[in-house]
């Protein structure tokens, strides 16, 4: 475990809280459901996302870091993560969205620490600039301990039309939050043309999912309109077995829907734009822009055992897991992904669609591929 | 063993001579040196090119075949063809091109019948329309028995500049062979603008390598040039275990450089035209393109197990022979070539280049995948 540095004790009434779900069926097929995004190096350094995520957060929070995922990932995480304590390690029974996953970790954070303040990251991010990082972190601390629930919004470097955006008002004034701004509106994804005015006008931040909010004020907000969700989720904080009974009665919904979208109509979310290097890799043509952006400047990129890959003259990624020889001769922007049991062949511009791939092998009873 | 039916007595003179080697470098990662391309079935078939070739000749000549491979495939070829009789299987103990292991079995059945003719077919070939074979056939041996050295040429059915042409001369009038013609040429690989003139006059047909001539007439033409070859031969076929001592001095020299052009200079070649579909199975390029013109009419053509490949909107070719699934989704013109221990993905177009990347996993140290 790293030693927690000065902030550690800066910020000693915060937890980090890491939801860790989503399959990244675009991923497929070295993304499964039985082994999602999150538990996979993405990037070659050796690191899954989940624990990239985690070592990212400690010199922040030290032990403070508490993990959501499902019954059927359990294991794998206490694997990647041997030091996290039983208690650190929230399992859901079944999945049922953002929203009851953070708001369960809220609730047990509320009994530890009724100032507790919680910073939710997804375990399947990747996040360059960790000082920039750190230092919005801190901010959006700053503004969170003032009851605000609090956004960090990524400064767009294309016209995305695949992420939500948080439009950005006035300063807010906090100390210690130089940065921090009012925000009225978490706006849906726009069209390309919308996605480009947005890019030039520099008024509206992607929407990363990223929170920074007291565990009670969460839970208040929530309160609003699932009132019973927030005696649901304190229920089973204060008695962790009963899990198993209650989970199932909580609505899917995404923390978004839930909380952000009408907590910002009211005015109490702020956002702290937060200019660093960020990827959610989507698809396997963002992996490939990620690996060039982290060092790789052959034409073709590499992942996983690069003695496997023996390319002339093609371009784009290949994913050497399948423990054999990957041969890729003059095509170009090819993505091939090589597993075990299943091997890919497609372009970058077709990654979008590996998700209906993964729908037309289920269709084809083929589950044990997904 | 198939029932040899009338032509077997009719042609009770005729051996089928099947040289068996060549390994089909452009077929990697299918074919490989341990497993050459006549070992492999590549057309769906259920029966290897090896198995195809015999099949197709018993009907002529019934159990008179013999077959010449290498020592390394020896065992593959008898567990092919296990009907095979031990003296029908010459077995070379080194490579030394097709005028050593043709002339060998010319040796061997000039031993067995001064008056034998052989009929010379490679291993790795397909070929439809078996009654235009056989008659073929049948008139080339009407002419061969005359002391002629004959070739079967085939139609040409495009601008090829990858095979050797044969010139078609004026009509050899010999009983029985009414399509028979002189030839006095082969002409090397033509370029592109020649190959257009050859296809347009019609004065020109392949060179697929299909010789049919009394093997004593073929020794004799060799002896011309090849005195020491033919005594080596024959010593060999008198005394079958020297071959162990006397192979290794025998150079490596093919049956058109040896034998059939300074025959066809001499007066001494006629050829049978041959309109029969043929294809050497070259590489992958022309293995879709056969599998098209046998039946298979998806956009995506697929060899092996079609229950492994699932393809959404690719053309070209699959071949599943790793026991995974296969995705191919969006390419146009594709090749995925699937083994156990190897995969490779091009395109169409560049087939021809495989052979460059055998080359390349030598220079790498990466024998065993080649």
């Amino acid at each position: 475990m790293a030693p927690p540095d000065e902030d550690a004790s800066e910020l000693s009434d915060v937890t980090a809280v890491i939801p860790a779900g989503g399959v990244g069926t675009r991923l497929w097929p070295l993304s499964r459901a039985s082994a999602p995004k999150f538990l996979h190096d993405l990037t070659g350094g050796g690191r899954s996302l989940l624990q990239a995520t985690v070592d990212r957060l400690r010199p922040l929070v030290g032990d403070r870091v508490v993990v959501v995922t499902g019954a059927r990932h359990a294991d794998a995480v206490r694997a990647q993560l041997p030091d996290i304590a039983a208690a650190d390690l929230l399992v859901e029974p079944s999945p049922r969205d953002s929203m009851p996953a953070v708001g369960l970790a809220a609730a047990v954070l509320e009994r530890r620490d009724p100032d507790a303040v919680l910073g939710s990251f997804a375990a399947d991010h990747v996040i360059g600039d960790l000082d920039v990082f750190a230092d919005r972190v801190r901010q959006a601390v700053h503004v969170a301990r003032t009851g605000s629930l609090v956004t960090l919004g990524i400064s767009p470097t294309y016209p995305a039309t695949g992420f939500g955006y948080i439009r950005v008002g006035d300063a807010r004034r906090v100390p210690g939050a130089p940065d921090a701004r009012h925000t009225d509106a978490f706006v849906e994804k726009p069209d390309a043309q919308t996605a480009r005015r947005y890019l030039e006008t520099g008024d509206h931040l992607w929407n990363a999912g990223m929170f920074v909010v007291r565990a009670a004020v969460l839970l208040e907000l929530l309160e609003a309109a699932h009132p019973d969700m927030v005696r649901e989720l304190r229920r089973i904080a204060a008695d962790p077995p009963s899990i198993e009974q209650r989970w199932g009665s909580l609505p899917r919904i995404s923390i978004d829907h839930a909380v952000a979208e009408p907590a910002a109509r009211a005015g109490r979310v702020a956002v702290v734009p937060a200019p660093f290097a960020w990827d959610d890799v989507g698809d396997f043509a963002s992996l490939a822009t990620l690996l060039a952006r982290t060092g790789q400047d052959e034409a073709l990129k590499v992942l996983g055992d690069r003695r496997l890959v023996v390319n002339e003259g093609s371009t784009g990624l290949v994913a050497a897991h399948g423990g054999r020889t990957v041969v890729t001769l003059g095509v170009d922007d090819v993505v091939v992904v090589d597993t075990p049991d299943a091997v890919l062949v497609t372009t970058r511009a077709h990654c979008q669609d590996v998700k209906g791939v993964v729908a037309t092998l289920q269709r084809l009873g083929r589950e044990d591929l997904t």
